[in-house]
């Protein structure tokens, strides 16, 4: 590496497994990040403070050369039970305009975060996942759920729309415009079988088991081919909303790049030498 | 209110509790706008009376500030058989091109203003539900169907496209893409089990109960956060092509202008109460 | 016919019955156009030839006038393997960028000539259904598979990313978002029960009935309103990113198109008197 690549590089590359987190629990093991929602007596709720914790965090997993894939879980029995009323609701109530979309633009940008990262992060969601908790799982790529999960995207309760942080973009292309109108209308729980008929859970899983799988998919992930990875997280966000033509030629332009790297070249000399292929993601 | 506000209203509001329909029934009650479709004994077949109406209609409920939410049914044990053979095709086949366009445009008119009225549309779908029928029922916001009901988009058998009024566009967002294929190609009809299992129907009811409770369903939508209701659906549809990140910055917008609603404060100040929140849509 | 219309025809106008492929196998009968993959003992792999042939052929089909639907099939009882591991990985390994980029425009344009031309594609997937075979699946109209079927886009296997030949664009608009990213990811199979479940496959079929199956579909079709057919397959593809509004101009347009050909008097004289239409295709 010459100075001019180091100097490219010191921007861009960081890590992460020494990162203290403030509002949540953050942990690196294997490639695999743990974020932990906390606070399990009021059911893991968000506040301004982790909410931004959590963007800054996601928009750091950008330059992260030691977290490959990520594991969303909430502390108890529980995911999260999206802003808290006191925390959160409470100050809403009385503030400015510019305040206002200050607020829902840093929850906006959570989301952003969590779609611009490489890393495929995978929720385990049991019990509780309402309001914002539920779009944090919507986020996800993937999701893991528990069959007594409750999944509530409840922002008409509280005298809101259901267009909050991306809900009327995202949803419907996981459970369909449908499902997805019901449940920003009306504010209603779907339960884990209707989740998992929906295609918002990927599987279902014993409460006991849920982080555990989720765990297991994450560090399944870590060990693949994980620039690739990233590639496929990519695409599936910035083919949504071209046409079929330039979609294609996108991919023939992404997969050409993938072609390019040595994790191709391991995988195929593996397969010649009748062995399991060690990526490294380069 | 000044005299510019009054101006500015006075195009803007309008009440239809005490319109009079010709060609379907109309009634509101408690919020709640109930539409009709009859001639029960040709399975309430759409005319070129009935379009123009239901698309004048649907275009004067974005001022109307006397319904909330809309139901939309069948008289008897059908909801709409579609365009009438007899009344519309037969005069269809011998038209000039500008008039088939003048046409094909007024039955898109009716969707187009279906999507952009404020308010949910919840249709009840009984028996059958065929080709313009179909479309209706598609292009309302949620669907409760019956077991019996038969769904099909059956422009095939006349020697058209499945292309008619936003199918192509609509149905594969709603049920995906290679079940919508199949409806759109082929004309058959889907079971009612099918349409729930696809989300197209977000419930089967008893035929008995269908009606009761989408009026249920829509009556509960009325006295919620109306304002925040028609911005959910109006981001629903304004974020149908969006990229994600252009679509989470609409969010932001469109959610803090519903923070700065007499309705987020009523439910805040209620939850802090104990108490159910009542809204009054402003 | 004048020598101007003949003249535009020349180049616009041609029959591949007698088309003989070199690379799989190819019949046309009752204008119903038969592909068969095939080296059964490799599970019907593709190799660079082959892919250039179906890309040659699949354009071609935009011209034909004597084949009106596809249908896409493997010989024994496996779908297709996908790219061959000795004939295409072993060579792109050692490639540089211009000539990887030309390999994946190549199966790129694969998949572009297959959603522009007119005629619907049925695949019949039996057996292994894997990586650019799952590709050929999903690029179809429909899919009928069997309980024994595995699909499997297992690019992430060889070290590359899930973004191929449209992938991250198309297969969530076909199971749902959540679901295709699993896939994409992980590589892992999808079971026929699955498949079915969401959508990817409009039907189950016994192993000795898919073929069948998917011929009679074909042959339905092929004796349908075929330019109408061709007409929703264009709608179904130009509106993939469009806003609802712009789609349903586009479909009043489409519509009132279909609306000027002779299939639609055929098919009102045919119910007029309550005879079976007769439909030509013009």
């Amino acid at each position: 590496m010459n100075d001019n690549t180091a100097a490219l590089f010191a921007g861009n590359r960081t890590t992460l497994g020494d990162y203290r987190a403030k509002h949540f629990g953050w942990t690196v093991e294997l490639g695999v990040g743990t974020i932990t929602l906390h606070r399990p007596e009021r059911k893991n709720p968000l506040t301004f403070e982790s909410y931004a914790e959590l963007r800054d965090l996601f928009r750091q997993l950008a330059y992260a050369t030691d977290v490959k894939s990520i594991v969303l879980h909430g502390a108890g029995s529980n995911f999260c039970s999206g802003g808290d009323v006191h925390d959160i609701i409470a100050p809403l109530v009385d503030l400015p305009m510019p305040e206002l979309l200050m607020f829902t633009r840093m929850t906006g940008d959570l989301v952003k975060a969590m779609r611009h990262c490489p890393q495929p992060i995978v929720a385990a969601v049991d019990g509780i996942c309402a309001g914002a908790g539920a779009i944090l799982a919507m986020a996800s790529d993937m999701r893991l759920g528990t069959a007594r999960s409750k999944l509530a995207f409840l922002f008409t309760r509280v005298g809101l729309a259901g267009c909050d942080m991306g809900a009327c973009a995202i949803l419907p292309r996981i459970i369909g415009q449908g499902r997805a109108a019901e449940l920003l209308f009306t504010g209603r729980s779907a339960s884990g079988d209707e989740g998992f008929a929906w295609g918002f859970y990927n599987r279902l899983c014993e409460p006991d088991d849920v982080r555990r799988e989720a765990q297991s998919l994450a560090s399944d992930l870590a060990s693949g081919p994980t620039f690739a990875h990233g590639m496929t997280k990519k695409m599936l966000h910035q083919e949504w909303s071209m046409s079929i033509d330039d979609a294609i030629e996108s991919e023939a332009q992404a997969q050409a790049i993938c072609m390019a790297t040595n994790d191709f070249g391991r995988a195929y000399r593996a397969f010649a030498a009748k062995t399991r292929p060690v990526f490294e993601g380069d």
